[in-house]
């Protein structure tokens, strides 16, 4: 059957050239890296050139470079391993409220302790305001966390700016750039950020593998205690073969950015103008210019997205309907609400995210079948032809 | 050159058959298991299989199974977990002081957060006492946690008898099963526990997966906190082909279980009694019965460890000295030093962690090759000869 995987921002394919580096490592190449001898430190030194390799993709010290075993525990260990080393200065953090789940529940786990958190509102783009989170801050604030880039809308948000606001007032930065790394250059000096969450899944690295990147002067209290593994950062044997994957995918993906880049942005902006072309009531989310070059995300007025993700399945179309992990957790994204997207707009979500493996006769084919699609479940809908304005309000306070 | 791989707790290879149920699961099933559509689905599904089969292992209910990425994480959810859910109840935790560093750190991570820990000490083969552990339970204790076998000598602890006690008074009670399960029966409801941890890649899956068992009944804070993968309990995407590996591994675990302990039994007592016969001034380390079958673990006198492992690393033959993790980090193992043991002839710690795949050959190729290299060590030291009592005293307290 024809068709078109357009929801690599929820997985995408291990890379040949990855699987390849790491199978060594399964059974041949098996000690373990903490022991003193030559099988294991051979492994160690496969470790650090996968730590460099990752931290050039980022433009940081292989020095700065933590393995954990996603985003999500990376962005775990940057917010409460801030938040615990810092509790003599202070109990509050502030994260934006479009943050991926391990971000806010992170905030929510320390109110639990004790701590503060307060969870910044967003433009209709998704867009924190500077002058909102500069108010925001307090005597007592030790982490700031803002997303580079959101997976449901494809927003960036202005990180040198946020981050140079509470360099100002000595408050840590952080920043989950999961859905960016890969897809849009990330320095972490231009970013100007003490901390950055990656993963290497996003990478075409297998699942099971982040990173976090930590600014030297920032002090982190571990999330997994143990072993010194990770300079005493992370403990438990490494995975082995999963770093070595990551390092292999940092590699290509540092060499292929600027090309890759120009790819999915001319699939996306064809995706983009042909849908709008041949869809009628659609919102098109997130920023317009400030976004992710292979994300294109949609609210189709009248539509359950769910439903409009199984009858394109149908035609081996894989689109998403917001986040990955929040799919089958929640009826109306979070992330939709926090825009001040209409309610039963936001159920009508749905996310294409992009890769360099795609092609225009795949993005031609998903032009053919969507408005199709879209009529026959328009036709259904109860609410279809009714007069509401897309947006509840533009800025939304919590 | 002939030799010997003898360090089979620290690591051990992935097995044919592991990998081969991975491999699929990399490039051709890539899809986020927790996607709505069809491919999605089906990596769910046997996500869940793999689940039945680890829980199998140990006689649990696959829903009693969270994966993590490693038995340290599995540790510091297990005690974390508890100590945080149950805080309202109490602030002290008890552990015993010979646990894997990923357990005593944790618990002197909750000591800096207003929790108190008890480090309860062992005798001289390393056993708790299950009358200390009565006395030392308080109203506000939340957790106990006491490993079922040591990894550096080797003895297994009275769990079901520890865990009785501490079911008797409303204690959650943890065993680390890192370096038990797949080398000796491992059943949660004889040992009659709560919460029990352990590592896939001990049983020869890949690095990078662990799992912990909890008791229904038992509340859980998560360690990583974020979407809903695993019911809410270990947030971050699903480490796949790492788990279809655990899956596959824990069935030939299963299935092989009862053959091994012959054969690595056999093993072990044939070096034991030969290291015993041919090398004088030797302390065999750990409980004589109670312990793994596949472990032995020495202290010579007048050695340093780590030189007898690399003289023996030159004749092909990889031992330890002492824990894995560790093993960069400290000079004296606290696990030596809590069972008692002189300082000078703990630096002497030599491990052998024996598995399926070794062979009666191998062993006596050690015992040919050892007694020249502890010959040729102890001429060069300064203190061979002098006469010194094994243990400083019986019981150590803390």
């Amino acid at each position: 059957m024809e068709g078109a995987y357009l929801d690599h921002a929820s997985a995408t394919p291990v890379r040949k050239e990855v699987l390849e580096a790491m199978l060594p490592y399964f059974s041949a190449q098996f000690a373990n890296p903490s022991n003193v001898y030559d099988l294991g430190t051979k492994i160690k030194e496969t470790i650090e050139e996968a730590r460099s390799n990752v931290a050039s993709l980022i433009n940081a010290d292989p020095a700065q470079i933590v393995f954990t075993s996603s985003g999500a525990e990376a962005n775990n260990l940057a917010i409460k391993g801030v938040a615990f080393a810092r509790q003599k200065k202070g109990n509050h953090v502030i994260v934006s409220s479009i943050e991926h789940h391990s971000v806010l529940n992170s905030a929510r786990f320390l109110e639990r302790l004790d701590f503060e958190a307060t969870f910044l509102p967003v433009d209709k783009y998704g867009l924190v305001d500077p002058a909102r989170l500069a108010k925001a801050i307090r005597p007592e604030t030790v982490i700031v966390s803002i997303m580079h880039a959101n997976t449901e809308i494809g927003t960036i948000e202005p990180i040198s700016e946020l981050a140079e606001i509470c360099k100002e007032r000595d408050v840590a930065f952080h920043t989950d750039a999961v859905a960016s790394v890969g897809n849009t250059p990330v320095d972490v000096h231009a970013l100007n950020v003490d901390l950055l969450s990656l993963s290497g899944a996003a990478l075409g690295a297998p699942k099971g593998v982040g990173a976090l990147y930590f600014n030297k002067k920032i002090r982190l209290m571990p999330l997994i205690h143990g072993g010194i593994q990770e300079n005493g950062r992370r403990a438990g044997t490494e995975n082995v073969p999963g770093i070595i994957g990551f390092g292999m995918a940092a590699a290509l993906a540092k060499k292929e950015l600027p090309k890759r880049i120009d790819h999915v942005r001319k699939l996306r902006d064809r995706l983009v103008e042909g849908i709008l072309k041949k869809v009628e009531k659609v919102t098109y989310t997130g920023h317009p210019e400030k976004r992710l070059p292979g994300h294109a995300s949609f609210c189709f007025e009248a539509i359950e997205g769910e439903a409009l993700i199984f009858m394109l399945v149908q035609n081996g179309i894989y689109t998403n309907t917001g986040s990955a992990c929040a799919s089958k957790a929640l009826k109306i994204s979070p992330v939709l609400g926090a825009i001040g997207l209409r309610a039963d707009l936001a159920q009508g979500s749905t996310v294409f995210t992009i890769d360099a493996a795609n092609s225009e006769a795949e993005i031609d084919y998903v032009l053919e079948k969507l408005p199709p699609v879209v009529d026959r479940l328009r036709s259904l809908s109860p609410i279809w032809g009714k007069e509401i304005p897309e947006y509840e309000s533009d800025a939304c306070e919590h």
